[in-house]
């Protein structure tokens, strides 16, 4: 639905910001707990036990469409930071939220945003402790959420000779799956408990981005291209084009899978332990090898840095 | 300064996401910590000791404009938050923040509000650990930020007979104390570790908006209007219309001063540690009583509830 209305009538400014925070509360039901672990007062009070912090936003027309339904906008605030938390072998515990409101924003848009991102607070034991709405032309929300790992996984901590893989196909998620994906939470639990694995993120803004971001200064990324697994949606938008489709899982954004390495002496021991967990593979795509003063992504087949291949490079 | 250029050259876009983020990284200095406690993964890992966190936003044209020195801008964006901290007793521990950006934002502008942002951080003990930065048409900024308290002040949690009092005199910020004010972090300290207060909030919405909801549902707050501390800049934007006066102490927000209720037989001992520990005094304007079917807020004069006592009411 369109958040924005052409009248005053159903507005938040209408309604004005006590009614609207009120609504909120209604919407976010139990996931929002009681005052003072709740919304209500200056601050959220919460039990002293996160280790990870991390925030995501979503902007109108640029993370979401008019086309958009709002639960699913709620959710993927959310899910980002969700992915976050799985990316660094973390549970998630609190969230507050910023809501950026225009004055004809639709209190009927914000009460569904409200009940999607509840429903997924509740499905991932989030609580949603507190947040902020403030006046503002554009629409838009950041979202904080913390969360607790034993062994926190890092990026730029692999070592030469690991083995690259990621949890799923990648590409095309524009057709959907930038609302609709799953965070991987339990994959990012069960790669945290174990010890092969040296480095872990998630894939926001495309493997070209981020394969050398997980890899650090010092090492390179060493792709198998044909090995990345294509999501359905990249096979359909590209049509069978081979370097169409190279591109696709390279460089679109928002596949939200888990890109990690493993060391190569444990990854045929750990690969059983993860079929028979989640009962379907990894995919392995490459490895990590010293950069020196190369490239820090290298196409296996060429032995050069891919053509063509950008990461999603945000304000461009 | 103007925050958006009239044309790419020194814009955000210009410089892109990552050069972007580096000259943030470079300007927060020391008040970011390496990683992975700082910025350039998925999460930030921190030590699990808060116990508080808030959330506030600022938004161009709202609650800064082209007037303001962006190291102010990003001063104001933390004090608010710091401000919530010291209203429950707390001591602030880390800060993500998240920054929406327009294409001609000036690179120059973020770079000058987050060494504004450092420079506060620093002055009190916070570490900016994160952030995020999203392409958007307006301007705007969250922070979330975390602290920990050993017995949070709290809302709602007075009782009829305690006398209400604030840290300073109030009115007038839009002369410029809604950027230059000092958030009450020692005084809501010391207000947390003496048994007497029973309540405590910050003043961001005006009096008339903030005392009823510090009272709760089962008690209205009882002013003595005369006894409220007026600014200097209510004084003068008043110019001595008693009238107008009560209104801009009662109504005027963004005091970011701390409202507090003190049990009435430990008031006059805790005004003497007070004083011995600030060597000034704060100020009594009231009192709490039980509420019945009456209005939250009455003034103690004509006990009714004052005359065109309104607080701050966002999205209006």
């Amino acid at each position: 639905m369109n958040p924005i209305l052409t009248d005053r009538k159903g507005s938040v400014s209408e309604i004005g910001e006590s009614a609207l925070i009120a609504r909120i509360k209604a919407a976010l039901g139990e996931a929002t707990p009681p005052t003072p672990r709740g919304m209500g007062d200056d601050c959220a009070v919460v039990e002293p036990r996160a280790n990870l912090i991390t925030c995501d936003s979503v902007v109108h027309m640029k993370h979401f469409d008019d086309e958009a339904d709002p639960e699913l906008v709620g959710a993927k605030l959310l899910k980002r930071n969700l992915s976050d938390i799985a990316a660094m072998g973390g549970v998630p515990c609190d969230a507050v939220v910023a809501l950026f409101a225009p004055p004809l924003l639709s209190a009927e848009w914000v009460e569904r945003f409200a009940k999607g991102l509840a429903k997924c607070a509740l499905d991932y034991s989030v609580a949603i402790v507190g947040g902020d709405v403030a006046e503002c032309p554009t629409l838009a929300a950041s979202l904080t959420l913390t969360g607790r790992a034993r062994r926190p996984l890092t990026r730029g901590t692999a070592n030469a000779g690991d083995i690259l893989c990621v949890t799923g196909p990648l590409g095309g998620s524009i057709r959907g799956h930038h609302l609709t994906f799953t965070p991987r939470l339990e994959q990012g639990l069960f790669l945290s408990m174990n010890g092969a694995i040296t480095a872990c993120m998630d894939l926001s803004d495309g493997l070209a981005k981020d394969a050398p971001a997980l890899a650090g200064e010092s090492l390179a990324a060493v792709l198998d291209i044909a090995d990345i697994p294509p999501s359905q949606e990249a096979l359909e938008l590209t049509e069978g084009d081979p370097e169409k489709l190279a591109q696709s899982v390279l460089c679109d954004g928002e596949d939200y899978e888990l890109l990690f390495a493993v060391r190569a002496e444990g990854i045929d021991a750990f690969e059983d332990d993860w079929i028979a967990r989640f009962g379907a593979p990894f995919f392995r795509i490459g490895r990590l090898a010293a950069r020196g003063d190369g490239p820090g992504l290298i196409d296996s087949a060429t032995g050069k840095a891919p053509a063509n291949a950008h990461g999603y490079e945000h304000l461009r």
